[in-house]
């Protein structure tokens, strides 16, 4: 097979510019490896004039992506446009209905619309690829699709988002508070547009519903998962953690329990000894737990030019190679809608509150937990110089359910300050 | 596409009963996912009656694992019988002569015959597959090959042989010597037949020779592995790097240099922080550094029946999903045969030497050093009660040549009591 693999770029910011320069400078090496060369014949961006450092002159210009995914001289579609809907998904749409592969950065669209999109691609017997929308340069997708297709996947996790990441590790290495450390991550550039995206846990919620979609064969199900972000998170909490032998990570966990999928992307303490509680700046880590393999932990930067290029290249060579996989490891038509139990598998908590000073706030707490049938395992109050004390609160194992129904009356309670914080306890 | 795929499986030890059952046992799931039934035809092992816990009553049973690779009715031959020569490699070459694929768990044969196997696979039309030969259940070969498949790869390290690396992080755990914890793996079962395999860095020396012929494109070279055993390794050397900050392990890295490929397996001083030197146990550990994708971190279970019959499924489900690479990542007829060069690159070292206790031995050392350029970091003589000073010498960065030309001398002294240590300190 020696008729080269044309590629059609649509976006042209650090990714697609990154894709260019590698097609351009590597293009002996990709033809040995792929045995056929790897060519562009058009981009799209949404500014024509600005310079990106490479040679765009070579390939024709279609300012419209929907234009660019219907040509007739392009086999692969490449979307690095983003956004879960607009022009991507129309352009994505238009490129299956071409004929085409496509291959995408974009978690946003196929947490959103990835069943049906993966549904149209094999009607057309095309294919999506999107291993740079998850975990940035580390070859995850492959890894769980096809490198562990002999196992029932038991349990996924990851530390998918490095804006969080950074934001508590640099918290816990320089004693900066959580509003200090995003203005911090904001002025270097690490923030989308929306920053809920990052520190809400959506674009890892994306990430993980993707994931769990693979290892589980369940319709991408985004809505399914429990999302907590990681701006409640304070400077005593991981002080407290790392007294207790924890850090603070925002981890996503899929695991299917007896009432269905669990899908979870919160902040949890995991053990500062394990190779999660050790990941420390933007590095993203994904662990893969199997019947058969047991544990597999990847690791790796999690955005960037090259590594993100580097997935999207990953793909395209595939491709190239002939290798053609549905979607999500299994045809679309044969993935379950799964029910899904985010708060399906107990677990320890760690509850941070403050009370009022009053004589008998800590008991009416503790009365309420153990009505709950929740135990504590231990309890500390610091000391303090205003009318509120800082409780600290490590329970034992106990159902989610169970927790809320405490954490609703002791909310009802008038000797609380603020809103309490719990966080999940991991075992990784 | 929904014609079975056919397995014929010769070796039935722990890795073939493996496969065994996750193909009978996960029918379903695997037929889902390759799109076609995975099946099995016929098997064949070194002795019949035994109770191997599966059910083998399904499958024709041949003697001569050559009869089987021959056999019409099977498409994959899976090879787990191990040996570089020998049935292994017959059965292999007749499985290709045969126009079958080939699955195998086999280093030692692909180290010494890996370029001639492949370039015999691709005359014919058929592909050679090896995910289980290489640190077990991570699905390494296939990251490197696939998800790296558009970076200039720069380095490979890897911690590959899980006995090694029990057996040094048991030296520094419990403060036994080598010797007492080289028995220990014996009794658990986890030394090959032939330990020097194990200990003398042979078998990891092999993975290593096959990951650099994909990483860089050359002829697979496993003469061209400078190899160090840990054999020398004293409980001393264990308590002095972590004195310092860091752990021994049995570190293979490969990397092309201006004077040609470096292929090295030998104990090296690593940071005691950096995910090497972390890293406890059978576990292994592979770091892929490539131009674009910066460093990926692998870890997982290097050994066991899980986790490499989970890397045989992985290669049998891709040849039934129709992927077909070839064996190096590219054609074996591109693939280069490149110089060796295994001690290009300058590193500091740890030196370990007894000295007889006479006046002026240390200056003898430390002036033969000087004369061959190298500068000396730290110096440490221990306090000793016998005839002998232990000495410990950190150097700053040397090459190989000047550090062997040192040593020569040094060994030519009338001061050395048995002969000096050098372990490299990598940067990892």
């Amino acid at each position: 097979m020696t008729t080269p693999l044309r590629l059609g770029i649509a976006g042209l910011g650090t990714v697609g510019t990154g894709v260019v320069r590698i097609v351009r400078q590597k293009a002996e090496t990709l033809a040995a490896r792929a045995g056929r060369p790897i060519t562009i014949t058009a981009v799209s961006a949404r500014t024509r004039d600005k310079d990106r450092g490479v040679n765009l002159g070579d390939y024709a210009w279609e300012d419209d992506p929907v234009a660019l995914a219907k040509r007739d001289d392009v086999d692969v579609f490449v979307e690095l446009m983003g956004g879960s809907d607009g022009p991507a998904k129309a352009a994505t749409e238009a490129a299956i209905a071409a004929g085409k592969d496509v291959v995408t950065a974009n978690k946003a669209m196929l947490a959103h619309h990835g069943h049906a999109l993966a549904l149209a691609a094999e009607e057309a017997g095309r294919v999506i690829r999107f291993e740079a929308a998850v975990a940035g340069g580390i070859p995850v997708i492959k890894a769980l699709t096809e490198g562990l297709a002999g196992n029932d996947i038991t349990r996924v996790m990851g530390v998918m988002n490095g804006t969080c990441n950074y934001i508590l590790t640099r918290m816990q290495a320089t004693g900066q508070g959580y509003n200090a450390l995003f203005e911090e991550a904001d002025k270097l550039g690490y923030l989308e547009a929306d920053p809920n995206l990052d520190v809400g846990g959506i674009d890892a919620g994306h990430k993980l519903a993707l994931l769990s979609s693979i290892a589980f064969g369940c319709q991408v199900d985004f809505d399914g998962v429990a999302l907590e972000g990681i701006q409640d998170i304070t400077l005593d909490d991981i002080r407290h953690a790392a007294d207790m032998g924890y850090r603070i990570k925002l981890l996503g966990v899929a695991q299917m329990t007896g009432r269905g999928l669990e899908q979870r992307m919160s902040p949890c303490l995991v053990p500062a000894k394990s190779p999660i509680g050790q990941l420390e700046g933007g590095t993203n880590m994904v662990v893969l737990e199997g019947d058969q393999v047991e544990q597999i932990v990847l690791r790796g930067p999690g955005a960037g030019m090259g590594p993100t290029a580097s997935a999207v290249m990953g793909d395209v060579m595939d491709i190239a190679r002939g290798f053609r996989i549905s979607t999500f490891g299994q045809p679309a038509a044969m993935l379950k809608p799964c029910a899904q139990a985010s708060s399906a598998t107990p677990a320890r908590y760690y509850l941070r509150m403050s009370l009022d000073d009053k004589p008998g706030a800590l008991a009416k707490v503790a009365t309420l937990l153990g009505e709950a049938g929740i135990s504590i395992d231990r309890m500390r109050q610091y000391r303090h110089d205003d009318a509120t004390a800082p409780v600290l609160i490590v329970t034992h194992k106990t159902n989610r359910d169970a927790l809320d129904t405490a954490l609703t009356g002791i909310r009802r309670l008038d000797v609380l300050a603020g809103d309490p914080v719990a966080l999940r306890i991991e075992t990784v």
